[in-house]
């Protein structure tokens, strides 16, 4: 998948800042390719990017109109349908991650094809994913896992990614959802994949490497989670990671979407991610946790992870809010 | 899926025991709705029924062709589509397992229409499966676990199934394979379902019960298996078993498929399925190993078992040539 850049980052009406993480993640991530944002007047949000229409954003630069919001039930609107003709005929291509697909739309598809614009499905899989072998490959891997879903991986493996850059260390983000799949311009959807393929979607992403730099994983789920631990299964094992770094919310009461079920301890939690890498990587070890202190203040936010680093013997940093140096010393200390 | 019974089941021009595995699984355990087998002059396997053409087994009350048959990649060649032509034209709806479908080929949609015919593909899982909750249902679950892929669990759980009913205990088997839901007529192919409904699946197909029986729900892969531990771990967590039986083949020297990996021990495998479960199920406990002892001695195989059984401390048998009465014995106590 080719999605031209850069990209015009759709707000629409939305009023729910989890509802726009897809374009919130872009913005932060990657300004280099986002020239502006477009909302209607009822919007009350803000990526802190100029405010575009589809004409103005199209002479901007802008060749790909970002639909990076979700809504209930990941459904393409009519009001949404209406702005993404509205950007094609100004010139723009569309992509988005929304569960209902741009392809399955007449109207969309008849346009682009009139116009010959591109629209992009990312959470469509390639057709050609192959079952997992479980085949040691050449290179470095990391592997973000959780205590539960919507924990902050991404963040803490994009922040990752950016570091080792800064201290000249090859390293690429290797996205298995669809915000980072936007951000990196491929990648699975890993919650996609028809299950028999999970682990084999992952070797596929990342082969063989031999520039002595890290592939670093986004995780997904959480062995933790009773809807989902079948994809971060065969995630870890798709994945054969030598390095891999858990990544918590420390305000979670409960999984995400299950209140009847308690997140696990750090500690068990780390254990059991271990254990399930160790059948196709023996030699897997944590060099880290992340956490999401987003909600505390930074006093506490500190004090935490110092305790917890403390407890767990292992470097602990809110790696978008604090500094990923201490885990970038310990991956660089381990593995050179 | 309603499939129409009788079935005829199609051999074809195969040569091949494993190849035939859907139609002989159907033979065996489900004689009671198979009228005959179909095999061209050339095919030299029998599953002992009837030989007879089209015709003829509609006559003799078939109203379905099952297509039991595996070849190269799953496909459907230009003798099957034939074959299947003919069946149509002499009254038989057709169902198949293979992975290519029966919807895909123009020429069977084509004839189905214009004949009134029903054309079953049952590996397409249906379209509302739901993410899974975890929930605690009402009722007593069994699943069959594995130390490797095909090593005998659909075959011990018929067997347990058929055991239960003789002792007049309620029990229904739940299938997550092809040959299974042709046996039982309805299931969920788990290996065709997209990779985040993995456990919601399950939940589907054993739903709340409160007749005091038991759902038997059939396995899929190892936790062990590097290619598709991520279904197996999906199943255990949305089957929340209350009872675990092992199945291993004690002559497989490494994971099906894959020479670089050795099969894991019975107490390791054993002790990780107990682990996974209880995430959903902390109660869950194992109450048997079967194996399958197919290419050894009577006298080998029951010592095999003997030892199997003292090492563990549970009960040990081939499910299919000896007896599950000590499972069920077990069953039993832990249960009533």
């Amino acid at each position: 998948m080719m999605i031209a850049t850069p990209y015009l980052l759709y707000l629409g009406h939305s009023n729910d800042e989890i509802g726009i993480k897809t374009s919130r993640g872009l913005a932060v991530f990657r300004p280099d390719i986002c020239v502006g944002e477009f909302r209607h007047d009822d919007c009350r949000l803000t990526l802190g990017l100029p405010r575009m229409g589809f004409a103005d954003a199209y002479h901007a630069g802008a060749r790909t109109l970002v639909l990076g919001i979700a809504n209930a039930g990941g459904r393409l609107g009519a009001e949404l349908v209406e702005d993404a003709l509205d950007a094609m005929a100004a010139g723009l291509d569309i992509a988005s991650g929304l569960h209902q697909r741009l392809k399955d739309e007449p109207r969309l598809v008849e346009a682009a094809a009139r116009l010959g614009r591109s629209l992009h499905d990312v959470r469509d899989p390639r057709p050609d994913i192959p079952v997992g072998t479980g085949r040691r490959r050449a290179g470095k891997r990391l592997l973000t896992v959780g205590t539960d879903c919507s924990v902050g991986k991404m963040y803490t493996t994009l922040c990752l990614a950016r570091a080792l850059a800064d201290r000249g260390i090859a390293a690429d983000f290797r996205a298995t959802g669809q915000t980072g799949i936007l951000i990196a311009g491929s990648g699975v959807p890993l919650d996609a994949v028809v299950a028999d393929f999970i682990s084999g979607a992952i070797e596929q992403i990342s082969p063989d490497r031999h520039d002595g730099g890290w592939d670093l994983i986004e995780g997904q789920g959480s062995l933790f989670h009773p809807s989902f631990a079948g994809v971060s299964t065969g995630l870890l094992h798709g994945a054969q990671p030598d390095a891999i770094i858990l990544c918590h919310d420390p305000l979670r009461s409960h999984m995400r979407g299950l209140p009847h079920y308690a997140p696990p301890g750090l500690a068990e939690c780390l254990e059991a991610n271990l254990r399930v890498a160790r059948l196709t990587n023996p030699d897997v070890r944590a060099v880290g946790i992340a956490l999401n202190t987003a909600a505390l203040p930074a006093a506490e936010a500190s004090a935490l992870c110092d305790r917890t680093a403390a407890a767990l013997g292992l470097p602990c940093t809110d790696p978008y809010r604090l500094s990923v140096a201490d885990i970038v010393d310990t991956l660089v200390e381990a593995f050179d």
